[in-house]
């Protein structure tokens, strides 16, 4: 029984992404040693943003309101629009900095394996976004993976026609490191994209 | 708002043993999209282990009752105890099939570098449980790492003079690797500890 119970925990734990048995014994055991306060603290910040946060109705970020900060914020550019693959992506790219328009998350990339297609993603939503605001250019930031530069492809192909300025993410080598450790075909990106200093 | 609400969150599971920053995003997020149902079991799985397992009286292993099914099992061997650093190893060897008696949690090892001797640990009860139950052998599971071997050797130079058989497990190539992958302190023991065919 006692057995049952924490196998149980196990296996929740074991389910969440990047998690695998060992760790989730790991975390079980490290709950299990919690005292009262840092265990309902830890419940408690888990819930709050639960039943706080929800996806805004407009580009599919995360907000506690019907739409969300960055969409309704007055001090973004409205003219600028990042297409992105999940809600997370915003929190990346907001983190660097860089970026002061708004954003568009597709909800997944186009991936014919797993059966996802572009009626699956948000590419209606992005279309009708494109006609009601005054968008000149569209940053395509889906991942440099497979998928996702095939989304941008698919998004580019069906975007040209409308005359906005389509972009893509840089590829090249990541900064602090050395041109031994990126692969060849980023290098090879990286020499292609040069720019004039 | 919706960020500090995220990131305390972020925060707050990425004080878990082995959860980084961006694995706490995903965590977080992959929380973000489960449904209600999925929510409320995984919080309830969590919180049923915790307020139902709790810490055996005798060995400190995990338990529902006072005193865990291991030591009260009467199908358990009484005469040999193995001595472990937490109560996670109990699952680890449980999982193996191969030991069929007592443990005892030492509930860490020495280390004088964090400041833990053996008075820190579960020593004084394991010497009361030598003297209240028919141990003929104490068999050390203490991790092979430094402070694991020490803590053995400490325990080992306590009991020896009690005649108790002592015993420790055995270090040797990982089964279904290769010498190539063992490296030369282990491989180094594998040799030493051979065994006769």
């Amino acid at each position: 029984m006692t057995d049952l119970l924490f196998k149980k925990l196990v296996s929740t734990l074991s389910s969440l992404p990047g998690i695998g048995k060992k760790s989730a014994y790991r975390l079980g055991f490290h709950i299990l040693r919690m005292d009262a306060t840092a265990f309902s603290n830890f419940i408690e910040s888990i819930e709050s943003v639960k039943s706080n946060l929800k996806f805004c109705k407009k580009c599919a970020g995360i907000t506690e309101f019907e739409i969300c900060e960055i969409c309704t914020g007055e001090s973004r550019l409205k003219n600028i629009l990042c297409v992105v693959e999940l809600p997370e992506d915003i929190f990346f790219i907001e983190n660097t900095g860089e970026y002061k328009g708004k954003y568009h998350v597709l909800n997944g990339v186009i991936s014919p394996l797993d059966g996802i297609g572009p009626e699956n993603l948000r590419i209606k939503e992005l279309l009708e976004r494109l006609k009601d605001e005054p968008v000149e250019e569209v940053l395509l930031a889906t991942n440099p993976t497979l998928e996702g530069d095939a989304t941008a492809s698919y998004l580019f192909n069906l975007l040209r026609a409308t005359g906005i300025k389509l972009t893509r993410i840089a590829h090249g080598v990541t900064v602090g490191s050395t041109l031994e450790y990126a692969d060849q075909y980023t290098l090879g990106k990286a020499i292609k994209s040069r720019l004039t200093i």
